[in-house]
């Protein structure tokens, strides 16, 4: 079963807590075993799965993120936002989470996050139940 | 079903659009609804999913990788190919893509790509469509 | 079906290969043509694929990861790891490979690894065979 979910990001860089659309869709779906595919079909956005504990966790990683990969004067993709277009494609677009006994298999701390890197914009992304 | 395809690529540093190779591996499957696996067999290449409009998103992130990994000295492996071995794990041998309506659920500017890190080698990729 | 392994890591970075753990779910699940899906639930760890041929690609991967990035100053995570959480972001803590007549579909030189950034601890990991 496909699930979409839109959003509205509100900075540059931003990373939302998407634990509540996972559940959701598996709750939804009636799968008790099988996988949770959670796709980003922007191409300057991405998918991570991190600590949901300190707040601070998903600050530094936008920080880090920022700090290492810094706008170059050697980029050449006219829209200008190729720093967004790199950290996409080093975080990744998608997650698969293993569906075990109606709930997913996310770690104590893990919680899975939308991240936003060239907001802000309205946004979406899918869950796949299976 | 599991689709084999091969390519020769043809500098050091490549990205090669795969979109083709998806759309023919998702229609010969007959699946409507289902995942496509991307897999790349090498420990110097990669598949990711980015920007199809400017080719330069493509030219930016190659550039951004080998100026933000560079060479190091330090560097241990005797075949010297070591910057192709982080790239690989960093940007990742997999992407799972959803398929919906009989066709593969990417963004309006996003395609698959077949990134080369240690060419011009004769690679082979992965699709399976399940 | 699900297989949990648990492993204790020794180091504060170290890359485990975790190949028999993969071949043994494959195996036992009697499973021929699917998906097996490597999952980490740790948030200061992470999965990758690699070379298994000389020891050193193993090294240079950490010894990479380390150098290009260190510890910050800037970081507010009151833990002090913000580092091990921004490598298992880029690594990403799952990995997807396919299954081919009862074996996993691993290049020649590929190996799948469980990464410590933040050891040693007692971790686990998840394969699901479907």
């Amino acid at each position: 079963m496909l699930y979409e979910f839109k959003l509205k990001t509100e900075a540059s860089d931003q990373i939302i807590d998407i634990t509540n659309s996972l559940l959701q869709a598996v709750q939804d779906s009636g799968v008790t075993n099988g996988l949770a595919t959670i796709y980003c079909p922007h191409t300057t956005a991405a998918i991570t799965i991190n600590e949901n504990g300190d707040y601070n966790v998903r600050r530094d990683l936008l920080y880090a993120l920022d700090h290492f990969f810094p706008d170059l004067k050697e980029y050449k993709h006219f829209e200008g936002n190729s720093k967004a277009h790199l950290k996409s494609s080093i975080i990744g677009v998608s997650e698969t989470i293993i569906i075990r006994d109606g709930r997913p298999l996310l770690g104590t701390w893990q919680s899975p996050y939308f991240c936003e890197f060239d907001g802000p914009r309205n946004r979406r992304f899918y869950i796949n139940i299976a």
